[in-house]
């Protein structure tokens, strides 16, 4: 039997979590910035409830996004893609129906 | 029959409700004050759900803690008192034993 682990190389589980690391300092870097630069300018209770509506989406969104899980790391890749925290060229060196699935399905 | 309404003066009323927003904005200052600071400090992910998690308790502690109501205006303005956003000098004006049952209450 071929498990999902097994799908994946040593070489590239370890280049799969480097482009998972990449993304995810990418999108909190991203965050930070957000809320640093909204944080400065608040104003009033408003501005604040909407950081905070902000910080409670993202964190819902983050959880398990960048988990390591070879089952689903081909589904994990094309939703980064597609939002646009990795590009596909950054998965180069994986095998290349990984890649090509992932840019498929991170189209729809 | 005398209802809560009864039980406070029109000038009562229009005090009560001055010393309600001094204390709601010199509340809200504080905590716009604090998440300045603390979104100015964030270093990664952590720092950011401590804020949300600030956010979120304030949000709740808030609702409805500052709106006008005869019924319970005595509690809430002994709320104030015994969290600090209000001194009971500056409900000087209100009928003494409102006031006195007030610092007393807040005392609790």
């Amino acid at each position: 039997m071929i498990t999902a682990q097994g799908m994946w190389t040593e070489t590239e589980q370890v280049l799969a979590q480097q482009a998972l690391a990449i993304a995810r300092q990418r999108e909190t870097d991203t965050i930070l910035a957000v809320v640093r630069e909204q944080a400065a300018a608040v104003i009033g209770l408003e501005d604040l409830w909407q950081i905070s509506d902000f910080l409670n989406a993202r964190r819902f969104d983050l959880d398990g996004k960048y988990m390591f899980d070879c089952e689903t790391l081909i589904f994990a890749f094309a939703r980064l893609v597609k939002e646009g925290w990795l590009s596909p060229e950054e998965l180069a060196g994986l095998d290349r129906d990984k890649v090509a699935r992932i840019r498929s399905l991170s189209r729809m």
